[in-house]
């Protein structure tokens, strides 16, 4: 059993990393840090988990454990890293928007890989440290990671997005108040997202030279979970081969499956599974890549990350039953 | 045009009067005050006004107005009108609940009618000052007053019923944060509900020494608005004849029916009515009570009032198209 | 008062319809006609209506009502004309899509006009026949009229929209059953929904010649009514020039209003208002407009274009008291 | 591995059943029974199971299999078991209501155990054939079960509970069809739900005499899944008194917690748990009991069920991650 600690323990992120790993076979809890619920029971915060877990938030800190899943506010990180030193032998995995940009991912004496396991599984086993993707930006990727692999992305992309309220975090604000958001909706952040950062990075990684833009519109939806993304771009072969290059790509991906029915966000809520549907309109090609924004779009794809780092089998503990309903 | 003043003008009832009196042929909007709000335009908080108003908050009061409706926090009528002497002859409806009950309907050289019109329409209409009945309060007496009335009340009553976030008022709290309360269910207050005071009191008004139990049980629904409450009690009639009273007692109400058919929340919304419903049950009379809580349950009902005390059409302004999906 | 017959009692827009006309202060419902459910209340379908008439359905039509508004499915409202010969005094406002195109605006001896206020009041105002305007065209034209107006769409626009639940009319599908709408998102008729027809006559009238692409993609939300729209497409001017021109295009529309602050769902839902906004980012103006698909987007249009048609104030009986919350 | 048969393989509760089993150590789906659906992919009805399965669902049965759950409409499972009969050794978990009831229990040479496993399970560990508790009754039970074991149900209890869309099934009906239910609420069968029965007979079983009023005001709420109960009841003892009796009582009861805090409906959905609360004012007791109604209210109470039938350990499958946002 490998000994993990989890710091900032009070968020969506942390909760839904909770809930996994308490049932993860080859792992145990080693600590739960939280400030401000220091001494409370983790089941007074996370409510439902009365009856499976009995563990208190601690104020203190094991520099020893096996693995350290970083749950703190975007900028919280380098911070709280700078003040802790972890053993050499502990690997962290970051949930925040850190360490993901190539200019941020040498720290200290730290090296942090960017842990979308659908871009780059071998590298990420090598890896100590991981910068665990966003939630936007995992949807947007895996729907355009195959075309940017075979170098086929050659035009503008036109990218719309909507993402439930827990996208917003804990933190109480006007747009996340019930009588606000229910019934309710509206754009956000339109053409500037953080997120296009990683997104941008990846694909020119695999397709050095993209030039084209990038148009993202993200939107709130009045739902509490999940990501529904479409993206579009001129594209000159036939449906067939797109599927083709799609299903090729993903042959390996054990969470991303490609539907030959069109998608819809509830089949993965709750679930750390992708899927993505190709359909094409005269000479575009519409690609749809729906998550859950809490478990692939954060904890889910990082417990996959710790999988891979560990040698797990790559599932373990992610094999969930979808609130289809 | 009769001038009005509204105090605290930023929140939902506020939003709602301001909503209604725009369009009120009789009246015209003297001033909404607002300290926090003072200087901005009125549309920038009720933001569907845009193209309707042009006014803005402000932080002057207008002691000569014809009539003042004060949307303040409960508690704090008191305090302002213990800062504030309007002219003797404007007239008030205070929307909290600091002036329903006996023992605060006088106060300082105010004093103040509790503003029901099924239950005492005439002496409304005689009023200088109004204490605007509670939401819950009024969907539960609208439920119970002809039995009342009638004193057929003689068991105990065991009532349940469900009201929208916006019960909750503007600010941010836990249980209106949208994650938290969409596809939500729970209750508060089991039994102590501050509204029972007055329900008691009128009840007592109609049958003096009606002693059984007003079991009441407040949810908290994972919608916006309305209130949906079912009341039962032992009845010794048959349906018919209950349907009779009831009908009866309603049949000079402009705003509660008596309907034949089982009623569910979505008639009422956005609606000043309210709809009654009767079903018998072997010895169990079944009262089925619905409103909207901003609307019958406060400002609407407000605004019934203020047509009552200056003689005006009991339904001008308050013939609104439902929001029946 | 003029005399109204409206055919097909039972749908949304018909229900209404009849909301509205019933406080329309020139206009008396003279008959409403639905097979279906002739002979039965008005009330008993649409629910919120008790109380406030005990109008019955019939199966009997008027052929010599001042004005006939068709609520039929698409394709119907021809196969009732043809059976069906009003007096040739009678108006006729169609609300399916069966004579909003060009090849189809003359049938028999009725000649129809595209009503859509915004683009051509005069023309509507000396129409006797009226083809009312599909629910996303209106939303998504009131977006492009000004730039279609000025001759300034150059460019292909990218159109993103989502509709309620109400959209998809009262039959019971799989797309509105409860348990698989509620807190989902999915899209539909990508690139080729039935409106675009209707989107591109309007631009070419205003702007001939234009030829590039209006891609539209339609979404489903979880919510019952409204549709919220953005459209991007490239534009040389400053935000500032794309304001004036919106603001002067719009300075006599009396529902459609340029909002100088981001806009939501909400703010127009049980209105007859659109809201638009602006936003420029780097090359490209981004525009909002939002409705409700029922009301500008169906049935208060319908009512818009009686107003006009008869010469009433343009906004009698569709000041409505928006439901924000 | 055992062998398992599913029955009626479409709806909600097989579906559930599915997704269990898929992820079950012990046991192995044999084959999904659906008519209507033979041939098609079992991921085509339930469409978040895309890359967990390539089942098919069939139109044969193999009589030989080690369990049966059937998954039939009510009434629908008699009829079903004359026209077929399994091998002697099949173990069979009718989810419907048609064994539940004492003079329904032996049919052809079966012999039905009412599959409560609070109730019961030492009975259900030796039983053969299981009539599964239904949804309401399951939530109404675990309320009232340490009451009545220690023979302290002396009084009409009051219940109040509301379910979501699920509970109707999948078939469309007008009260879930998306616009009527969303954001609206409403009751049905005021006293006589059909699982009073089952609730009755547990109560004669642990109290035997008792013969006050259980009053029973089912509701649907505006959500998709999940129960949320409220019983009330006079009660002689302090709040620890009774909280002591229900700890002892559940002591062994591996899904049913007691806790301290009060509970809302979130906390259960998609989990195979029921929280129970209690609260005592004056001289009554308020019991809170929740559940998930696919879960703990069928499909996984029969996965617990058979995990007793064949002496695996009493959690394994059901160790789920709840849906708590």
């Amino acid at each position: 059993m490998i000994q993990i600690g989890i710091i900032g323990g009070a968020g969506y992120t942390a909760g839904e990393l909770i809930r996994l790993l308490l049932h993860h076979t080859k792992v145990n809890i080693n600590f739960v840090f939280s400030t401000s619920n220091a001494g409370n029971k983790i089941s007074d915060v996370h409510q439902d988990l009365i009856g499976t877990t009995n563990m208190l938030f601690t104020n203190t800190i094991n520099l020893e454990v096996d693995l350290i899943f970083l749950c703190l506010g975007h900028g919280n990180s380098k911070a709280f890293l700078t003040q802790h030193t972890f053993s050499k032998n502990t690997k962290i995995i970051d949930l925040s928007n850190d360490f993901r940009l190539t200019h941020d991912k040498e720290f200290k004496n730290l090296s942090f890989v960017y842990g979308l396991p659908e871009l780059q599984k071998e590298t990420i086993k090598k890896a100590q440290h991981i910068a665990n993707p966003g939630c936007f930006a995992t949807a947007i990727q895996l729907a355009l990671l195959p075309l940017a692999h075979y170098k086929l992305l050659q035009n503008d992309v036109h990218i719309n997005a909507v993402t439930g309220a827990t996208g917003a975090g804990t933190s109480l604000s006007k747009t996340t108040h019930f009588a606000w958001r229910d019934n309710n909706f509206s754009y956000y952040k339109p053409f500037t997202h953080q997120h296009l950062g990683e997104i941008h990075q990846t694909i020119q990684q695999l397709q050095t030279g993209f030039d084209a833009a990038i148009n993202f519109m993200p939107n709130r939806g009045n739902f509490s979970r999940g990501i529904f993304a479409t993206a579009y771009t001129k594209f000159e072969g036939s449906l067939e081969k797109a599927q083709k290059l799609y299903t090729n790509f993903y042959k390996d991906a054990v969470f991303t499956h490609v539907s030959s029915k069109q998608v819809h966000l509830k089949q993965v809520v709750n679930t750390n599974k992708c899927l993505v549907h190709l359909h094409k309109h005269e000479n575009k090609l519409l690609i749809t890549s729906t998550i859950d924004n809490l478990l692939k779009g954060a904890s889910g794809q990082a417990i996959q990350n710790m999988n891979l780092l560990f040698d797990f089998e790559e599932t373990e503990g992610l094999q969930l039953k979808a609130n289809f309903f």
